[in-house]
């Protein structure tokens, strides 16, 4: 792994007829694998963020699918494709916002209707989910060199959330640009938002990153201002859950908070996502439906309440950058500079 | 209390011959208060965050100087004004952004000078901690008038940090014009920013405007953006820890993130504030010393390691927003519009 190194972490496995998750929930302090065998156990996995980041969740409900066929072939195998409109409702409806889901169900649900006739439909679908993941591996290492391609180094960056290995097939979205990056010498410090309320920076980002060798310091997104308006950090990069037709993102919330600051300090801001990501039927950022999830995950931290009782929260998990701040969208196919909706479209028309 | 309700909460008080402070480290869970009865005490309470919040830290050196002085004039009556430095450079030293401990120890050093040849110094000390105290939350009830007076309500607001009753001698800086601008049906919902590390806005604010009856809602920092795109927050209302005779303003971290964002999102910035956090020594933002605590209260939540073993943390606690993201500072005395210096400088000349 010459090539690509820094490269070691991995969120999820097909081993031994079944699906392997890293339970992100309990890292860093612990590395549990759950072992999930149905589609309902796919969908329960992505909805309690066992599996988090929207292309391991694409990936998730891919092999979700496969699991999902398996059983309803063994139960019933000359309508078992019926069946599979429950198992395939039930993934769609595990979380909202990333559009990479959407993706892969569609995809698998093509894959479905071509083998309905066969003595047994697995092996071709688990190929499609295996094909699935390690193509997003492989987007994800172009994706880093033409990251690293813009970056004028060596300078410090700035990522929010976990776009990385843990957020994907592996080597990561925005986390695969500062690999590709850091191994080039163009990226000398790494700061990571630690990303209230899931803490997915702190417990997952620092992870990764360490596990991979790659030092990283945390700051509070309080700090973002602060830290831009001292001049080290010339870039923000991190991921996208849908990229809507006219370039707006939708992002863990606080990217808007990024995208905003950077502007006002002249600093740039990279969003790097597979083109699964971008999401044509979405006109802009307006129509994509934001996650708000339970109050509890910011009245306690570690199942320990800290807020006041009686303290109600507001708890939305994604936000939309306008296109307008964002200084390029990377992906696997290549660059789009100064997002629009004309060179969203010439990029995705590109093969 | 009528006319200033909504106003139950202290987070310090002079009873038995001592400083009584509540351990607002120990806030929402438990209400546990510390007697303090001598200088170093203090300063370690101020160190330690016991107490925090610029007019609290304050008024508790106040205090600390009072205790100071009463043991080193039981231990040397014809001597005790020499012994006296160490304890003000002991309190000097207890943080370093808050200007109004500076101002407080100016004032008491003053009031020593005075009292120097007295048969007992401690009777004019302790009126002038007492008095120091009292004008604060006289002044908080002015500023919040004046405060709620730029408010063209019924409007939702969102504040950072505590600057609150717990920040003061009472009433509070913000939280002072929320609880006015509350009562006369200005506001009608308050956001409160978790604020972290420390919480304080978890913590501290909701417990706070929960005990006076104010509703709160509590919000990730990351939120900012996505909830200001939203348009039901019309003003951003925080306090501050010194104010630079150019209007630029240091408060806690994530201030200066607020005030980007608000001026993206057309939403206004009230600072409020006492005079004694204006510091005409202060050219400008740049010279105020920005207080870095350690990484620990990053990398951990209530003593629970949250971040991967090796992750380094960048805590500065402070940051300073310019002046030109300003749209009123509010004192006591009256409003600036629009600080910059000549017009901090006339309201500081005015009486």
């Amino acid at each position: 792994m010459t090539r690509y190194g820094h490269d070691s972490v991995r969120a999820l496995r097909w081993q031994d007829d079944a699906l392997h998750l890293l339970d992100q929930r309990l890292l860093p302090s612990r590395t549990d694998w759950l072992i999930i065998d149905d589609a309902a156990g796919a969908a329960d996995a992505i909805r309690s963020m066992v599996v988090r980041g929207a292309p391991a969740i694409g990936i998730t409900a891919a092999y979700g699918v496969v699991l999902g066929a398996r059983r309803r072939f063994a139960e019933n195998p000359s309508d078992w494709r019926h069946s599979m409109e429950a198992d395939l409702a039930l993934l769609a409806a595990s979380r909202p916002t990333a559009v990479n889901l959407f993706w892969a169900l569609k995809e698998m649900r093509q894959a479905i209707d071509k083998v309905v006739g066969a003595s047994d439909p697995v092996p071709d679908l688990l190929a499609l989910a295996h094909r699935i993941s390690n193509e997003d591996i492989e987007g994800n290492r172009r994706m880093g060199d033409f990251g690293a391609g813009l970056i004028d180094g060596p300078c410090a960056v700035l990522t929010h959330c976990n776009a990385g290995a843990l957020a994907t097939g592996g080597y990561g979205t925005a986390l695969g640009v500062i690999r590709s990056a850091f191994a080039k010498g163009l990226i000398d410090t790494v700061f990571a938002d630690e990303t209230r309320p899931w803490l997915q920076g702190a417990r997952l980002t620092a992870w990764e990153l360490i596990e991979d060798g790659i030092p990283v310091t945390l700051v509070a997104e309080g700090a973002a201002s602060h830290l831009m308006s001292q001049g080290r950090v010339k870039w923000i990069i991190v991921g996208a859950d849908r990229i809507a037709a006219n370039g707006d993102v939708a992002n863990k919330i606080g990217t808007f908070n990024l995208g905003v600051i950077a502007r006002h300090h002249g600093v740039k801001l990279m969003v790097a996502a597979p083109t699964s990501t971008i999401d044509l039927d979405t006109v802009s950022g307006q129509d994509i439906p934001i996650e708000e999830r339970i109050a509890e995950e910011l009245l306690t931290i570690g199942g320990q309440r800290i807020a006041a009782a009686g303290a109600g929260a507001w708890n939305p998990v994604f936000d939309v950058t306008p296109a307008e701040l964002v200084t390029a969208i990377v992906t696997e196919r290549g660059v789009i500079h100064e997002p629009n909706a004309e060179r969203v479209a010439a990029l995705m028309q590109s093969t």
